[in-house]
């Protein structure tokens, strides 16, 4: 086995604190990741949130966004080399041979994919260990070349909020002649801004905070919509082609639907649970609603190439690795512009630790 | 005024009687139909059951998929002439100015589109009645020409059963490479069937039923899935790209999501009501709910050109008009194969009663 050091806590309740943890010897087709930044999302937040009580058996480490320099290959590895730069997203592994994974969309496997942290491998049986740490070992299909232009630390997001945000509006051809709707602009709604005026569309922004209209147009938004404003909801209804609705919190999706247009797409990126819905809502301009998250090998390597080329990443706030539990306070205030990101480059190199 | 016959009721209970109505003189964009054949849709029914236990002031002539022959025109009609074989659908009349009508798609006008019975004029403000009658005033922009290669009687259902699956058809792009599912094998069902087929793409029916698996087939299906059955849902999950559901009972959507494959949608054709929706069955597969109703001028006509060309018609049975009330206890009781079409030809012509 190998050790590393990490990031990791038992409980709800317990600051996140530094151990070390095993991770597995190199399989043939594994490479081994010196991690240096990696990406605090809100599922780390609600990953943590659902430790039980009494302890887990096992340090919860988070961490599913992450880049870093390739240390060491598997036998049998084909697409990396030692010194490559490369970035890890939320899924490890996946069967491999279902429709979904067989269609490039491994985050939909039937068999569910092996998670960053908190899953269980395959082969061994083991539970992941996130990228909160000094190393990370992975199957070089779940691995992505990063593109070498941008920064480190700022690409980091893509991983994660970005590849969440691209898959719909790379599946709802968002593009010129298109209005593009943004509801929230947090780490996945940055993204989906600059993304989708990139793509070529019109994009609004809806957020329930006037302030935020000067950062919206920064971003590139061409309008934004200031949902309790109803005089500015009534202008706005039927005028949405696609709106990604990147709310986290549990919310009806009603008041997004009337501005959504004709033949258009509500798209909601965090798990709603259980909904009520009108379905004349949908019927009237014959309106969708669906859910994505996440997203499979090919178009987070689409994703990543895109960016290269556009010179897109996420606005950071990079912070020593010692400052974890500031980061994960902060974000839980939503005091953040747009995602925080930790420095692992501060953690022992995992060489030395080898076991 | 112009006077005619039509059959009518007042009150929920009472079976539908011939009486007198009156049609409007033409206005310079009308023309005047004298109706042949009119079908009985469901929502003949279900607006019949909705009249005021205690009698309403005018009686509801129902029926809104008739077709029939141009009697007089008005003195700026343009594209009909005395003699033209017509169709008319469920809408008559739209504001014509707001983005659904400019979008073709009247159905969903902002101002609410004038309904061919129980409507309200938007000139008059008097109540419309429907095709169950000897004539019929309408404006031209809301007639079609029928394709007289057709048998007329089983033209009729094509305007409203018709164009009700011919819009999500072809607004999801049913054709080659394409798993359509079709969920129920009534009016709307057994339409959707031939029209999928014959748009080039493989044809899946659902039903409850094993005893209609055969006439699924000779209707065209490729494959049919009883849901009842346990093992043939499992085999059948994840499948069907466009997914449309006629079925008019509220039912949970649930049962059919598990159907639609990665990026797939199902559409609700009958109005739903207020549904419990768990998102996650959204979620894994990236999939989508929508919900459409009727169709828009564009459309019908595309949709009637296209039945010309591919000899696509619905099976009906048809009845004199004094059968009306079988017509209406037997649909009632789901007693027909497919659509039940009035024959109005028996009426007194409206010539001859005209005031």
């Amino acid at each position: 086995m190998r050790r590393t050091t990490a990031y990791g806590a038992r409980r709800p309740d317990e600051e996140l604190s530094l151990r070390t943890i095993e991770r597995r010897d190199l399989r043939p087709d594994d490479i081994a990741v010196r991690v240096t930044y990696c990406g605090v999302c809100f599922s780390d937040l609600s990953a943590l949130a659902a430790l039980p009580a009494e302890g887990a058996d096992q340090p919860l480490v988070p961490g599913h966004e992450f880049v870093g320099e390739v240390v060491d290959v598997g036998a049998e590895v084909s697409r990396f080399r030692v010194g490559d730069q490369v970035a890890v997203g939320n899924i490890v592994d996946s069967c491999g041979t279902c429709d979904m994974c067989r269609a490039g969309q491994e985050n939909f496997c039937a068999e569910f994919p092996t998670l960053t942290y908190g899953g269980r491998d395959r082969h061994d049986g083991s539970t992941t260990h996130g990228g909160y740490s000094g190393e990370y070992v992975v199957r070089e299909d779940f691995a992505y070349h990063r593109p070498e232009n941008l920064d480190a630390a700022a690409v980091a997001p893509l991983l994660c909020a970005g590849v969440t945000v691209w898959e719909p509006l790379r599946r709802w051809g968002a593009g010129p002649g298109m209005t593009v709707g943004v509801a929230g602009l947090g780490g996945l709604g940055h993204l989906a801004v600059r993304l989708a005026k990139a793509l070529g569309a019109r994009v609004v922004v809806l957020t329930r905070s006037p302030g935020k209209a000067d950062d919206a147009r920064q971003l590139g938004a061409d309008d934004v919509v200031v949902t309790t404003d109803d005089e500015q909801t009534a202008r706005a209804a039927n005028s949405i082609d696609l709106l990604i609705d990147t709310i986290s919190a549990p919310h009806d999706p009603a008041a997004l639907l009337r501005l959504v247009g004709l033949d258009g797409t509500l798209v909601s990126l965090g798990y709603l649970g259980p909904i009520s819905l009108e379905t004349m809502d949908l019927l009237l301009g014959r309106k969708s609603l669906a859910s994505a998250g996440s997203g499979g090998r090919p178009r987070t390597q689409e994703l990543l190439d895109f960016c290269g080329e556009h010179g897109i990443t996420a606005d950071v706030e990079v912070l020593p690795s010692a400052q974890v539990s500031t980061a994960v306070r902060r974000l839980a205030a939503n005091d953040v512009r747009y995602r925080f990101v930790l420095d692992l480059s501060d953690l022992p190199a995992a060489g030395s630790r080898r076991g």
